[in-house]
């Protein structure tokens, strides 16, 4: 089956695909980009990736989709494949399986490829239709490869939106920490004008001081209030 | 020159490259599998990537090295390129370059491949010696696919590093949040003592209640104090 020598053009595309997604600055204009130029290697007119719910892992969202006649490019769509438990099932069973005759009638071979790392991360799916009858091994094998830079990407993407989360966390701490300034000062100060009083030498007792006092300890109460917000565990 | 079908082996191994760098776990480790695959799929024997110091862009250092005869896998050595001057000028005009002859007698070609994106990250290199006389177009044309697949592995790995940095200030300012906690109480409950005595009636002042509200005041000073570290910006 397997040819000698591999197909200039299908490789000299697989090699603009990857210079394509190392240079898209967006996670997700990487996996459309992805998607794009896959269509383009494999010589196919339709393609999406579907992603596992990071929250309920038997669900698969459509993360992106290509059609190259019907859909405009980065066209999003919600599916969910529980309703299709045979080819869920295949998609567990096999890294790589090819289907004859796909959803629409003049589709030849559906192509789907895993994408695994230690958790199921989700599924490329790729349909031959028109000129293109069948996907061959080289397909296939150039297929595989692409949903490795898959992986990266969508582990890439997952980092920088773990950092973007951080930065809130950081932001959101630091707000809280800053709103603690005042009720401090207030309570410092009134605390230190009940002192100031006290320590005057006059005999009797100014009821000013209290009201100091009573003003202190309310805004110290204001302040454990927002410490323990800003201490709650993330 | 170009020949009308790409050598089968090379693309397999380059196939074999990018599976092997998708599935390692830590940022040092992908680079290392990317030279070591990268030494197979151009059949060469020495081959290192240079990174750009970030704090001075002039100097290169020596991120990992690889010759199959005279180092052991992962090797590590610090060398600046500045004292070649030639060479540093030449790997800032072209993004790939090949030079007759290495630093070795028996290197007959040496490869450069500059790593950039918006800034200059640094420089792939490798020599042809023995068996492998020249760098053909093929060569360089997955070399620079590659060279893309090593700046997203490293871009990557500095996104996971400013995200360790991102925990670590985290957890830093919350054991300083951690810490206002223990003067605030103390702060809070002398200045309750002061006013409760004060408040129960007596008349006369008890020099306690002095001796507590300094206590308070100090107290709300630590406080402020460990407030300013925490607001420091990061």
């Amino acid at each position: 089956m397997a040819k000698k020598k591999f197909d200039r053009e299908q490789i000299l595309s697989f090699l603009e695909l990857i210079e394509a997604i190392t240079l898209t600055e967006s996670y997700q204009k990487t996996l459309e980009k992805l998607l794009e130029k896959t269509a383009e290697v494999l010589d196919v007119q339709q393609g999406c990736i579907l992603l596992a719910n990071p929250k309920n892992s038997e669900e698969l969202v459509i993360e992106c989709a290509f059609e190259q006649k019907a859909r405009p490019k980065g066209h999003r769509i919600n599916l969910t494949l529980t309703a299709h438990p045979n080819l869920y099932k295949a998609i567990f069973q096999n890294a790589v399986f090819v289907r004859k005759g796909g959803p629409e009638e003049d589709v030849e071979q559906v192509l789907y490829i895993r994408l695994q790392t230690e958790e199921f991360l989700g599924v490329m799916v790729f349909g031959a239709k028109g000129e293109k009858k069948e996907f061959n091994p080289d397909d296939i094998l150039i297929a595989q490869a692409i949903s490795h830079l898959a992986i990266a990407s969508i582990q890439h993407g997952r980092i920088i939106e773990k950092n973007e989360r951080l930065k809130t966390i950081i932001s959101e701490r630091m707000s809280l920490a800053d709103e603690i300034r005042n009720p401090l000062m207030s309570a410092g100060g009134f605390a230190k004008r009940a002192f100031e009083k006290l320590n005057s030498g006059e005999s009797g007792i100014d009821p000013k001081i209290l009201e100091y006092l009573k003003r202190a300890l309310k805004n110290y109460q204001r302040v454990e209030n927002l410490l323990g917000e800003l201490l709650k565990t993330k």
